[in-house]
């Protein structure tokens, strides 16, 4: 029986998870949570999860990794220079490669023996066509700085979009699908035949919807005039990266909170979230455009799998368009996927928890197989 | 009879029409092209202008400005406190406001005692929901700097509506359009029941399409890498205002001259296209999906009234969201406004040459009759 140990090293957290190879089930799991942002804390985090994991018979360790940019096509087993790679890499993903690297090194050095898989988060999305890859910038400094769409999240679109088609009972490569990664990060992605054909996150995790810390889609001259008025660029790497999205707005960045302050008259709250589920519609028209059309909608991540409330105002009045939500399927709780559009609706709705875990284990097995 | 002269002072243009009051007609008209887009030549340029109208019983002077921020939501009777507020709204616009405000400052020197009205692109924005016209940055920051999207080309699309409707028989109460003004500034609006309720520039012209000259839309993390890597703010601005879009992919900003390359096998062009035609149908989509569907998609505009195979590229495989051109409509030439969708297409399409002139001078007239 092989056993996998997969370690998700996040911005602020340590989360881990024993999975059980052959039927991907989860063993146990744990997470250290509330970690600094700058990455310190995080090698010493993993060192204790390993320290509880010394008599675990572990075949092999998956790590999550944000950024692969173009070299990593998939995912590989870790060397010394992949972990370089991974380093020189960080400057795509300040916030999340630099940690990611630290699990890693703190696993490799623990159990040496131990072949070490990195999965990455850009991987799944080398398959955009360039229309959707390329940004409109001189083609000298598009060279010069290696400026692309990457894509984020493509571990859970991964997992999500196999469960979506195992749930409407058809392959993944007849189906046209529109998946939103709702969690803190937060991105859109449209799949054809199995393949990702768009997405919202860029060539860093800052674009497209808006999230907890950051603030998505934003106006190149609004930066331009923000530089030009005095912010420095340390400033505004903070600010774009942790102090805006719902947080910059309404000053939490937890979409529950958000949600009762709305609830209880918070006009601020009120207005943040109506900027959350605009920005969400924006990319469903979008991708429904760009796939001409759609089999499935499919939400996923905190705030995709567990508010109702999100997915109703985000669906509300499309109707001419074929999508319609059963608000009795919508509101029922559950932690299975499963369909909540209306009979009536051409595109199905579905609701499909993620697990990335899962995933990174299942690919984890596949690099050392082969 | 009333004339009105109407100035419309671009980034290296002054164009200028006179306009008989009551029917709107087009007396005649010109253009000062090519001058720097520094605005020096701007000032001479309107001198020269002037004075081959010295003899012309000219009742009303109006000119196009670009940039009205949120304190211009209408056209406006130019004071000296005018000016001095066009001129505040330069760092909104820095390649458009002070050349405009150049052309009111020289009719008003020259013609003393004859009313000039500035009639913004702006203003019709003024309607956009704040989910529409937000931006997920800390709300301090919003504050302080007045950061909101503000949207152009607002003239433009008065007019071509006004004529959309007209064409289609049905009041512009009535209608839900998706319209887009592809010249070398480019931008789609989305309008329900005669008001602007989405639109693609932001707050400044930066945002949105894939332009001449300008990149649209781009991840705010792009920025921030150019920038941490040694750039300075009045390079990123040269390169984001003037030396990116079509432009910087291909080495040229025409459209024309792009589509003549790709078709003799220039691959650089093509991509740019792709680029340039899918950016356009993603707007599309998020529109159609802000709107709950639309009446009419409507072209405008040097690119959407000229170029039949923008339009076919833009728009194919859409049958599926209603929406489908007849070829042989889209090929023929016109120069009036005109249906080019299938008899079968749920959604109409019209191509509406604009005319922002008399637009302008429509405004003007009733900002004197007041
Ligand atoms: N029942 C719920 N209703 C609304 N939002 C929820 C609910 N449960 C969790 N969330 C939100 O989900 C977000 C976290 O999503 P998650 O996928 O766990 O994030 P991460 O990107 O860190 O993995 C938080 O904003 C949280 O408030
Ligand atoms: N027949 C045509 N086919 C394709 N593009 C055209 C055609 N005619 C004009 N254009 C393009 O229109 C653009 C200029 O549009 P225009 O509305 O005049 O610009 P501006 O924004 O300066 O007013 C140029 O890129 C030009 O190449």
């Amino acid at each position: 029986m092989s056993v996998v140990l997969v370690i998700n090293a996040g911005s602020s957290s340590v989360k881990w998870k024993l999975i059980e190879g052959s039927s991907g089930e989860e063993i146990r799991g744990g997470a250290v949570e509330r970690l600094g942002t700058a990455g310190s804390g995080h090698a010493e985090a993993v060192g204790s999860i390993l320290a509880t994991l010394e008599h675990e018979n572990i075949s092999i360790i998956g790590h999550r990794v944000v950024h692969g940019g173009t070299r990593f096509t998939e995912a590989t087993l870790v060397t010394d220079d992949v972990e370089k790679q991974i380093d020189e890499l960080s400057a795509l993903a300040p916030l999340h490669n630099p940690v990611n690297l630290a699990g890693i090194h703190a696993t490799r050095v623990a159990f040496p023996g131990t072949p070490a898989v990195a999965v990455f988060d850009t991987a799944f999305h080398q398959t955009l066509p360039p229309a959707s890859s390329g940004y409109a910038l001189p083609s000298k400094v598009i060279e010069r700085h290696g400026i692309r769409r990457y894509g984020f999240h493509g571990i859970s679109y991964q997992y999500v979009s196999a469960r979506a088609a195992e749930l409407l009972g058809r392959p993944l490569s007849e189906l046209r699908l529109i998946l939103f990664h709702l969690g803190n990060g937060a991105s859109a992605c449209a799949m054809s035949a199995g393949r990702s054909v768009e997405t919202s996150m860029g060539m860093t995790p800052l674009e497209g919807l808006v999230m907890g810390n950051r603030a998505g889609d934003l106006d190149p001259g609004v930066i331009l005039r923000l530089g030009q008025g005095g912010a420095g660029w340390d400033e505004l790497e903070t600010m774009l990266t942790r102090e805006s999205g719902l947080q910059g707005l309404t000053g939490s960045g937890d979409m529950r909170e958000i949600q009762s302050a709305a609830v209880t008259g918070d006009d601020r709250a009120a207005a943040a979230l109506e900027i959350y589920h605009h920005r969400v519609r924006h990319y469903l028209g979008a991708y429904l455009a760009q796939l001409g059309g759609a089999d499935a909608v499919v939400f996923t991540a905190g705030v995709g799998e567990n508010s109702a409330a999100t997915r109703a105002a985000t669906l509300a009045g499309l109707e001419d368009l074929g999508i319609q939500i059963d608000p009795g399927l919508n509101q029922a709780p559950g932690t299975e996927p499963r369909v909540i559009s209306a009979g009536s609706s051409r595109v199905a709705v579905l609701v499909v928890p993620t697990n990335e875990e899962r995933e990174i284990a299942r690919q984890s097995i596949a690099v050392v197989n082969r």
